[in-house]
């Protein structure tokens, strides 16, 4: 079950990244707006890096979850992963890999419990996870292992004024487009679908979908795509009664009156989407995993390692991923008191 | 010789599109902030279509282009292509076709011999000029081969806060990047320095490249034309003394402080370049063509055939257009007025 009133977790992320500064500067400056978070990390190294960036804050190692509420006001609750990481801000140690996934595990047996109510993971380094025998291509498949999930996650990215969902991910643009298929685009729009129901409360989502080639292929005059792939993938969804439009051409798909027709865009590679939402709102876009048995967000920056430790990071981004997830967590629970 | 006191001429485009329309606004309600500007239409169409949506317009037929600048003030000069139109706002008729290029003929030679100081294209039909023989690709390489250029010209898309080029442009996803070489990004940046350096009066061009692949491919985990195609691109140009940086993972390369770094950005793909530019200014980017020996700009749409002749079509590209060919044509006499 989904506990509203739970607070949300906070994972540790690379510990040569700067999860450790935007967390704490987020409890520092941000708490009275944020539903209460704590961070699962080693507790020692969270107050060695408040004092050693003289941040100011308080920290209280935690080892239970039913008073993060109280203990959120008066300092940032530290849930002890079980281990000390060595790494320090701006350092890449493979010897903290197990850690980094610890933090992970606990995150996940937690929110699965009801413990948590949404997870908010911080930046991972992957080729660093790599060296310690990580075998997932990344962050959200790990997730979706722990979870048991079988489908694919979907990976969409949400500020103020865009969503967009790209069908493919982190593949170079040949490989994309040749990644592309019509199931691929219909699964994707049916996790994006019900995602948009349950968690952002959107009864019936409208969906725009955008073509491959520019203007979407004009009739197949600039590749064929549009009309193989994308159209009769729109077809299946209408039956199946989804509100969707396109192929659009996406050059004009994200100007001001052009956002206002959909909810959600589905794009059908990396840059197609993340180009016009890092243009709108660089700083506030959250990226969210779709398609999990909880709720997952994160910030949309990496581990930041050459300003990791120089007290410059901006934890806008962190601060925006928690606000989402706890709103779609409230979301959830009102929708869905019972799942 | 480019006079900066010559006037700019505007050719007809597809009298089926908007473009008239479009004109009359442009003088009926910019003219206070515009350089004199004339038509180079069929003036009884022109009086017909100010009639026929009250847009209440002086229209006067002109033979010669010295005094437009006084008959401006009071109607707006057409100069008379030579023979009547026949298609209506709305319509497509392959038997205009021909008076269609003849517009375009009359301006290269009027602005060739410094008359006009610049040219503005108002949209063609691309599919109506091929039913009458037409076989360039489009308007630009037309206009090249008027002016006798050999070298392709270059598509800039202008706006306040943003110069995109594309180095591929009306090509399928899949062709762009088979087309993409170290040759056409060098030739491209080369005219867009050029063009830069002439015509916007920037003394050393701040050149983004962006990178093909996410991330600009990760260090070749997601696609190797960045690290084999526009790296030694990129190198090559610094070696000629060009500002030139990347390649740049394009999703970040667009936002507010990312503009602020360059001039203009090089993009591989026509969506690439075209997504950022008008999610931020739809209504006000200008075409511009690089490396022709005249000016010409143009309003960033087509003809709209669809809402053309209903009075709701909006002049606001074309005024830009408008502007930005003046001052490209002030500034390129300023800096070379023997040219």
């Amino acid at each position: 079950m989904t506990d509203q009133t739970a607070p949300v977790a906070i994972t540790m992320g690379d510990p040569g990244g700067i999860g450790a500064e935007i967390t704490l500067k987020s409890w520092r400056d941000h708490r009275a707006d944020l539903t209460p978070f704590y961070m699962i990390d080693d507790p020692n190294r969270i107050d060695h890096i408040n004092r050693q960036l003289n941040l100011n804050c308080a920290v209280e190692p935690v080892t239970g979850l039913d008073k993060i509420g109280d203990v959120f006001k008066d300092a940032l609750p530290v849930y002890d992963l079980g281990d000390r990481v060595l790494s320090l801000p701006g350092e890449l140690n493979p010897q903290d890999a197990p850690l980094v996934l610890q933090s992970l595990k606990i995150a996940v047996a937690q929110v699965s419990r009801g413990q948590a109510a949404a997870l908010v993971t911080n930046p991972v380094h992957k080729a660093n996870l790599y060296k310690a025998g990580f075998s997932h291509p990344g962050h959200t498949e790990f997730l979706a292992d722990l979870a048991s999930v079988k489908t694919e996650p979907v990976m969409m990215l949400a500020s103020r004024r865009l969503r967009v969902v790209p069908v493919t991910r982190h593949l170079g643009l040949s490989a994309a487009i040749s990644t592309l298929s019509e199931s691929l685009i219909i699964e994707t729009a049916e996790t994006t679908v019900r995602a948009l129901q349950r968690d952002f409360g959107i009864v019936a989502p409208r969906i725009a979908i955008a073509g491959l080639n520019p203007h979407a292929g004009e009739g197949g005059a600039m590749g064929r795509e549009d009309i193989d792939i994308i159209t009769p993938a729109i077809s299946i969804l209408m039956e199946k009664g989804i509100a969707v439009t396109g192929p659009h051409s996406a050059d004009t798909l994200f100007h001001d009156s052009a956002r206002e027709t959909y909810d959600v865009a589905i794009c059908m590679y990396h840059d197609q989407a993340l180009i016009p939402i890092k243009t709108l709102d660089f700083d506030t876009a959250v990226n969210v995993t779709l398609g999990l048995p909880f709720i997952r967000t994160s910030p949309d920056h990496g581990t930041a390692l050459d300003i990791a430790g120089a007290n410059v990071a901006t934890e806008t981004s962190l601060v925006a991923a928690i606000k989402m997830a706890s709103e779609m967590a409230r979301m959830r629970a009102k929708n869905h008191p019972h799942v």
